[in-house]
């Protein structure tokens, strides 16, 4: 790597470094859940003990990743077609598995057909990355607050595009004006943001694109499974599917596998998997894995209870934080972001979480969330009980005070 | 979707309509194969009868997803860890299973560390995707045959880039030579190229690399599993591993499961770890996966007669095409393109082949090749037996009368 006109190695320090300088470094916590124990799990440390944990940051919101019927699924997929799936959609990777899980998705979200990609990273940066070159001349009118898979996607687009404020329906509405009649327009949004816990105006948002003639694009990670009768989420709770051109979800969160996917019109699907770089070369998921994920779909449709429970031990979070007078953001939402704003001293409090009480809450620094806004992201699911809720909640306690952190005064 | 200023659907009418004049719309075959009886699958057809196939296009080119270690890895760590990991690598989807797979990747590299991203597509366009960011005045030196996730990362990366023709020194050094030796330089290429079955002059491009140098960015995917005593790939094949700054490679195709790495000196390891978007923002790979590629990637570190019996396979097939005067790639390596030169009659074929043979090689059209060098691409496994090469030839000889492709004769 060394040479005598280009220091390479200093370069590759140098970009670590600047990552360090920034508090930013990030040591990823080395552990293993427990299936039929969720949230515990086991922390493996770096001295070579292990600890018993409670992960309270999870992203497999209702524990699905330990349910039964998935497991069962995931292992009955393995014996009967084995492992990998063995190639491209194109070249000998599609299976009966895919084939049904599409099937599946696209009925939960009322639409003609669905596309399973690798991930909902992949998803959000395959189709909107080749929406410009289906469409020319399209501008994508963007979130400020969209993930970074979104604005990966937009800028693979390398068309024109506009952010608008946070969930502004009149910076947005401004924005759509300026731009000619005839010109294709996309609008790229999420439903529930993730690390801020807020939803957008999903209703109003669709009511400019019909005023103005843009396609929308929801991405529903964070809501699918979890929202609306058949956890086809928050288009499905307010009744706006219809309304919604490109529906993207997951399966990795509240589905507990892994994978991402878009639902549409039959000919957008088929355009995007004739055309989308990302989707067509490279080996698609699992059998087992769309096996699992069919399953949890159809679990979580047919068990709103799953859905209640969640949002009532999300609740019972928010409230016991409200009455201790955290900083938090109390949102309408499942997560429950808990403020610390600054990056060092956020890392210090969820190494001090996890080493004296062994509650695992990442610390999420940039660029995750912008700086300042270092925070804590509580994700209670269904299986976190009030026990732990007490242990919580004495932990933070004690924390709090340990790091001078403020909590107002509650009558 | 109607609009009265922009008709959208019709432009997503007219990218479907564009590939289908084509000759290259794509109808993937929907098949689920039988764990302990590959390369043996069933194929759902359209009518909804099934037929019972052998499958000569898989890229799981050892079949290590039906191996039983590897089925019992992943059911183990399903039962120990549930299915999906629940997070990113920094939010509580880093497990013991990641860890340890990682630390047998870097060994079997011979490198300081490893990191696993969710596919070989995403490894390549996530690092490659980076390194202008890192490496500032960066220019990437691609081979013109690169795969399309390289190809996609190095126009993430923004950077200076020159194609230099496919494997030829001469033409990449006399790019070498026109940039000034205190830029940044990386040579990206691949060892095994998948659609011509060739291999790069690795140790010759390592040679130009250190006279002006460069860095070194080799993609393995077609190669690990399958070449070296470890299964190192073509690089440790030849001893050259240790030229090699950053070796790519997936899990996806002799490994039997799914998901993609790199392995390079820890300081290369952490900036990408600490700056690539598709690796921050994604959920990692499930335990269970990490699982099965781990005890996959041992078994083939200690059993080269896999190998052996691999290209031993290959070779019988090459040799009875040598013999039958067909027109094919002759090359080194364990992949057999057998050309046709025509997208409709390619693709005609593989119906033909399927449907009358219960023969399954997928027409490779352009995108992923380019166009007029439409081909079927074999890729025989240890368990494609001498019966089904005898079917093969004997299906081969009556289509390629049928529709009139040329045979050299033979003395």
């Amino acid at each position: 790597m060394e040479t005598k006109a280009v220091n390479y190695r200093a370069a590759f320090e140098a970009a670590v470094e600047t990552v360090r300088e920034e508090g930013r470094y990030r040591i990823f916590r080395d552990i293993r859940r427990k299936a039929g124990a969720f949230p515990r799990a086991t922390w493996f440390k770096d001295d070579k003990s292990e600890q018993n944990i409670t992960v309270w940051c999870s992203n497999d919101y209702l524990g699905m990743g330990q349910n039964p019927c998935v497991v069962e699924a995931v292992k009955s997929a393995v014996d009967a077609a084995g492992t990998g799936s063995g190639g491209t959609r194109n070249i000998s990777g599609t299976t009966r598995y895919h084939v049904q899980l599409e099937a599946e998705l696209a009925d939960l979200h009322d639409k003609d057909a669905a596309l399973v990609l690798t991930s909902g990273y992949v998803a959000n940066e395959a189709t909107l990355g080749v929406m410009s070159k289906i469409l020319p001349g399209l501008v994508i009118l963007s979130d400020e607050m969209n993930h970074a898979s979104m604005i990966s996607g937009i800028q693979r687009a390398r068309c024109e595009k506009v952010i608008f404020k946070h969930n502004d329906l009149a910076d947005l509405e401004a924005k759509l004006k300026k731009i000619p009649a005839d010109q294709p327009k996309l609008i790229a949004f999420e439903s529930v943001y993730s690390m801020d816990a807020d939803i957008a105006p999903i209703e109003q948002i669709c009511d400019l694109a019909d005023k103005y003639g843009a396609l929308t694009y929801i991405d529903e990670v964070h809501a699918v499974g979890m929202y609306g009768p058949h956890g086809g989420g928050v288009a499905e709770e307010r009744g706006l599917m219809d309304r919604i051109d490109i529906i993207q979800g997951t399966l990795a969160k509240a589905y507990g596998m892994v994978g991402g996917y878009i639902a549409a019109d039959s000919v957008i699907i088929d355009a995007v998997r004739s055309t989308a770089s990302g989707f067509i070369f490279t080996t698609s998921i699992p059998p087992s894995t769309a096996a699992g994920a069919l399953r949890s779909v159809k679990v979580l449709k047919q068990t709103p209870e799953k859905r209640e429970q969640h949002q009532e031990r999300a609740n019972e979070l928010k409230s016991r934080l409200r009455a201790g007078g955290y900083n938090f953001i109390d949102g309408d939402t499942h997560i429950v972001p808990l403020m610390v704003g600054d990056p060092v001293k956020c890392q210090a409090i969820s190494d001090t979480l996890i080493n004296d009480y062994g509650i695992y809450a990442q610390a999420i620094n940039y660029p995750t969330v912008p700086r300042g806004t270092e925070r804590l992201r509580f994700t209670p699911s269904p299986f976190h009980d009030d026990i732990m809720m007490d242990e919580l909640m004495s932990a933070l306690e004690t924390v709090w005070a340990e790091y001078g952190l403020k909590r107002e005064k509650v009558a």
